[in-house]
């Protein structure tokens, strides 16, 4: 049983995805991984999303690219958040998935992240700390990562030539 | 059983939608109209889709708006040609519609048509085509259509002042 | 103390916040509301980000149009999840909204929903989906809302004429 | 006499083009192909588009990018369902391609697909499934291609790392 | 025989060409305005532009909207210069009938002028500053034309209150 | 004395530029070709283009990128028709050019070309059908110029392997 | 002799503009305005500009719509600082305007404010900053009319019902 | 103490800045340089901004990319006026940090340049242009380094080959 579950329309988002995965690696949060397509695993999707409660999954992510449904679709079938990394594409960047997570109608949200890695490492994140309220330890991990995060840009300055 | 079922994400996509359904009246083709939510409705969805073919359905037009998953996640569950109405939108004038459609990874096609009313009237014309290969009388209804159209817009031509 | 906390960057944005906070009134959840302007009122903006979690504060919901980059900025100053709504704009239908939230870089990730009404409504519902993880009682009342909504679906597809 | 035509602006629209033929090749469906410009071969364009119906063509498959005229003016000299893919394209990505091929006035529709490859498949897959609807063979075949799509799908995601 | 020829794809294009028209009534300039859609007069439109020549049309002005296909076929069809007026649209403002015009592949240009009435303004100037290369009646007139808005342009600037 | 002559905004555009001079040397006409700022060469903007039509010119191409005010700025300094075309650009493919040319308000016509190659090459060929319409000799190199374009295209599709 | 000189491409731009001087008024710092346009007045535009250090102009504010060049045009002909406003355009929101002015090429600059009204008031307030960098008694108006700002936002957070 | 503080948002937006720092090195005008980070150094950045008129900072210069807050915060924060540099971006080219810098609510003005090392190279420009209102030998310089773009633009026209 993990509390967060990825999953990625196609193992070609997977080098994205995996950079969010390394940084609940480097919190040591449990998490499953899997490659769930909308459009090619319908029913697999279903099921992932209607039995996510029932296995302890407490929050879901969810990648992919062009017409981008799966972060929408996994939403419409279980109360869980579920954050969306909208994948960068070839032909119009990565605006065609941004549109199709974070324009979801009333009723059903998907918590969209930037697109592309920036987008996977901040899925990761807020993941953590959606279970940091109620989890100190990974709070205080989530300060932590800020305060890393805090002195690399300030020792980064130091160094402009 | 209706040989062209048209379904909407909601009802507020009706007004739109119901410009294609005049013209399926026009041709005096028998159709079947329902609201179906891909996100407020999943399992009817998919049931709607899993099930079509067998009804003996052989051409599905699904109408949504924004995050329009509609069209995809009906077509990713039958193998009946789908013809996507992308719906207008008020923040984003339909743009997000029509990438939610259009951009179908390779596997899924999804007809996609124009933005609002020309898309929903569209639509049905091409579900009538698509009939019209196998059906002599109904094409020869689309080239009258047509005939029609081009003599208005001679006639037009006359009236300007 | 209320677990969740609405604030938006100007009172032009309650129209749309205020969608959102009818249905946490409808949930009987507790909220605080505020104005806090990310340019008119900075040090607010901190003092309220950085007190957030020693106030017991749980999720953070920020409303912001145009350059809106109250979402982000809070977000930046608390280890709690912020989920952000992009204000509707005259100019560009609510795009800059949307770029100026989702496009966090790496770090900080901010839960972006649609833009406009769609995403206030969602932003309510988003936060107390996340609070409904470790609180069955409000992760039923989503079920129920969910359910509400799928009726009135169904129930809409009677009447299209 | 083949039941699908595929035709191109350019050759330089082939090695898109080629992906969907690859998939007609594999199901074993005999078509043409043709490069025929809408603006350096009209002539031959509309003599194509009006001698389909009688060469017993059923559905026509056409690429074009930028200010991407083909599909259309073909779809307005034959009552057959016509396909397009929108080319990739140099500055705008493909936006153009898009936009020239799916917005489409009433009376007049063009089945569009994705931008480049993934709409080049899809145009293939598409005119199989509207083939499909009066041929179980090619109707199962299609079944059976989303069956292996479906099993590579599930096949991958255990190869992540 | 007219000079210059102005064609629209629909009647719904009058409000804007006429604007243009006026211009070219004020210069005294003989033209003559047609009716001819691209998608429902395919065979007239060929006609028009294959004649033009012979005809003794000397500048074709052509607007459309959406996929606007009329200036770049009637360009395709003649060696004479042809201006493409884009028709504002509803959707998305006129940005699909300025990419469909504009984007015209190497071989078969179109003059390109603004979405709207700007454009049907500007499109009548530039093909009276076309015929004015050889007329040096009309050229003096494009300077007094100018002469005028510039006497406008300083005369409003008295008036800012 | 030239009857074409052909600016650019700085040196960076003359790639693209040269594929439209290509042409006129292959026409066989007359042009002259300069690099003239707008911006860092104001003065010789206004001069050029004021003095134009004394020096015999007759039609001028002009390219610029980005904000792009060299088309326009000549074009409000002389009577003759000028052609823009919109330099394609790192950041915004090309958009900001096409918009800083298209654009222009009513009174001050451009013809703008599409961005890049393209748009280079059909100045040139805009530019000889202009002249074109008095020089029977030049209309019917244009026609020759497309039977080759034709030509190459009919014989290019029967490569397709 | 006026420190800040306002100018505007058109009339139209009134409306917009007024909004930024009346703050000017509010200050009590004296300025003028004008309307010139870069494409009816291109010879006064340059005369303004290449005037303006002589007259004692210290900073120029400029707003124009669409193609809009007169920001752009007035900054390569003086050394001054030049503020530009996008104009908000009927058919592209002001998207045109913003990058007509925005995307300048290195080596002249326009301090390009928000579209439309923001804009307006946004191009007076930075006038008035780059004033007060020298002139204390203004950056001190400057704190003021923040603090009035602030307290109006922390007022209106008290009057949300 | 320097006239002008320029900042950026992560070390790797320094490659753009850079080019705009060369130009302040070329008019030997002092400045500071650092990495301040509005999202993972908020605290600094705040008390950078507010710190900045007492230290004697006259104009910063800003750089940031995506959901770009640093310009817009930073003006927030203090009188003086502030240039807000786009940083280019991978998957949107940059019209996210555009939007995100530019679109500025009333009250609080960034100078905004365009988008990547263009724009900084004008931030640079521009805040020497400021500085040079009241101090003629910077202007002077500006009409320098004015005239070597001149020159080298003329130059350069006669080596089109």
């Amino acid at each position: 049983m993990s509390a967060i579950s990825v999953v990625m329309g196609s193992k070609s988002d997977w080098p994205t995805v995996k950079e969010g995965c390394k940084i609940l690696d480097q919190f040591g949060v449990d998490y499953e991984k899997n490659v769930i397509s909308a459009h090619r695993m319908p029913n697999e999707m279903f099921a992932f999303a209607q039995n996510a409660v029932e296995k302890g999954t407490k929050v879901i992510i969810a990648c992919a690219g062009g017409a981008a449904h799966l972060p929408g679709m996994i939403a419409a079938n279980t109360p869980l958040p579920v954050i969306g990394i909208p994948g960068q594409t070839k032909a119009l960047g990565g605006m065609d998935s941004l549109l199709s997570i974070v324009q979801m109608p009333a009723g059903i949200p998907v918590a969209t992240q930037a697109i592309g890695v920036a987008g996977a490492k901040n899925a990761a994140l807020l993941a953590l700390q959606i279970l940091g309220i109620n989890d100190p330890a990974i709070q205080q991990q989530i300060l932590d990562y800020r305060k890393q995060m805090h002195d690399q840009s300030v020792e980064s300055g130091a160094h402009l030539d």
